[in-house]
């Protein structure tokens, strides 16, 4: 029998991971949970997917808004083989106890604290952790985007150290209360970064120094990379192993792709659903290595790049798949890959 | 008698070097020359700033709008000791010749090749180089403002080797034809930078990787700095190193200073013109030591810090005085340090 799988939180990662499991041959999806009956709500509806209020007392709001609901959300994680917690960071933690009600396996969104949960997950980076795991993170897009570039990195050459910038888009698209408006922000000030750490709760014995700031972008995050391999291989040594991986997209040269806008223009065209870009993004000319320093540039679709992981991450818990056969199998239903 | 210092090209950055003269007691400004008759040709009449037409057959057009000229660029340099060139990148190339015809040492910007001029400056990293030359190039302001940093940081500790991202403003603010909007540009795609060697120009030696973007903000770059030590001091000393310095600002914790607009908020109250900020500014709190690894984040305004910088190489050419003694009376004169 298929995977019953519930999406608790409808927003930017819920309705993504949604739409992805109902793509799956091997799953189901059982339903979706929402706090409000605003214009994601409609969706859901639209969609046929059965709607539950993630709050009790606001089911009359529901009613009020013309939208049928299937019931709340205690009822869906109770039909479920597995939940996938889309809530705002924070939120996902006070949902804990629920799912042990359950006894449900849940996977939670980066936001999340590592500790709140058994183990961290990326599926390039340690699918084998989660298998059987009853509470499993899937990291954050940052965390995601550089455990992508820095699994074939440590695997093929050793990694001695990596030193990364994030330069983040300050906020998504349509959160539109979101700053900065022309400036760039340390953020946070202090160095190295909570993002370094964050990556070790996936390759705890990498050497990782991380620096963030805001800028007013909203399209995706960028990351000026720095990795000092324990070998010294060429540019195009390493541009070769990078473009073997199925979720790493190595922008072409001459392709007229400068940045964000670009990227999304080009997935946009492509008939990309939201214009999502589920894969690192590399400029293919940015590649470089200066003796055994590589260097190069990433994008990193904030809203998108998860999606594939979630889809993973639940054939980890429920031992449906291993790695290899689950992100094909991810891939090929999703559209991963230009 | 006072060195004689006329300035070719009145815009964002001659405009500055023009009035950072007149506050000079061992200088005296000749004149400014200017293209065309626009609000800063005006500025300059209004100052009592005698004003010259840079293109001859131009001359009309400034008695059209009503503004007195002087004479011609040609009469200007014949009339000068010292001709500070701040013509767009690559005009100052043009004017090489002019200068050269009339013996007339000249400085000019960090946009103009190296190879233009004898020698490329900046007063902390190596003053004496330009002491008697006849070309002069005062180095960017990105440049500068690494300069400034990596000069104590050899000195003191010595460098193995500097990794920094530079996250360029689009334009200045009153560049309104630039980008880009809501995008992250890594910008050149090219790994690594023409920054590193642009650094080389006044540390040879220095081993120095950098990378470059672009972001949708005009007030100040900002530097996202590595820098391994030859030796490991902790984040305290380096800070009291740095703080020890007289053009860069140590941002106190606590400030409430989280990025440009606020830096420039902070000049601006204190009365600085333009709201000019010629100090590297540091983060206190990002100054951090991993082992041998220096982080830290410093903004650097492009529009202002290397007019001190251009008042020293006018000393520094006509051997006017030492490079601290130089520094100091900049420093007093215009007024950096807050």
């Amino acid at each position: 029998m298929n995977v019953q799988v519930a999406v608790n939180g409808y927003g930017t990662i819920g309705k993504r991971v949604a739409d992805a499991v109902t793509l799956q041959p091997d799953m189901e999806l059982v339903g979706v949970a929402k706090t409000r009956p605003n214009h994601e709500a409609e969706l859901a509806e639209s969609k046929g997917y059965p709607l539950y209020a993630a709050i009790e007392d606001r089911i009359d709001l529901f009613e009020e808004a013309g939208i049928e609901l299937a019931g709340t959300v205690d009822e869906l994680v109770a039909a479920a083989d597995v939940v996938v917690d889309a809530c705002p960071s924070g939120i996902g933690a006070e949902n804990k106890s629920l799912y042990e009600d359950h006894d449900t396996p849940a996977l939670y969104q980066g936001g999340e604290d590592a500790d709140l949960v058994d183990t961290s997950f990326n599926a390039r980076g340690n699918f084998a952790d989660a298998v059987g795991a009853d509470h499993v993170r899937v990291v954050s897009c940052n965390t995601t985007g550089l455990s992508r570039l820095l699994a074939p990195l440590e695997a093929e050459y050793g990694v001695e150290k990596a030193r990364v910038t994030l330069i983040r888009r300050g906020g998504d698209p349509a959160q539109s209360g979101r700053g900065p408006i022309n400036d760039i922000l340390p953020n946070p000030v202090h160095l190295p970064s909570h993002h370094g750490p964050d990556v070790n709760t996936i390759f705890p014995d990498l050497d990782i120094d991380t620096l963030g700031l805001k800028v007013p972008a909203t399209l995706m995050h960028t990351h000026s990379v720095n990795v000092t391999l324990e070998s010294t291989p060429d540019a195009d040594a390493v541009a070769e192993l990078l473009e073997g991986e199925s979720r790493i997209f190595l922008i072409p040269e001459g392709s007229d792709i400068d940045g964000a806008g670009a990227l999304k223009e080009f997935a946009m065209d492509r008939g990309r659903p939201r214009g999502d870009i589920w894969e690192n993004c590399i400029w293919r000319e940015s590649v470089s290595m200066e003796g055994s320093d590589l260097y190069l540039f990433q994008a990193i679709h904030q809203e998108s790049d998860v999606v594939p992981e979630n889809v993973d991450a639940i054939r980890a818990v429920t031992g449906a798949a291993d790695a290899e056969e689950s992100i094909a199998r991810t891939n090929e239903t999703v559209g991963v890959g230009f």
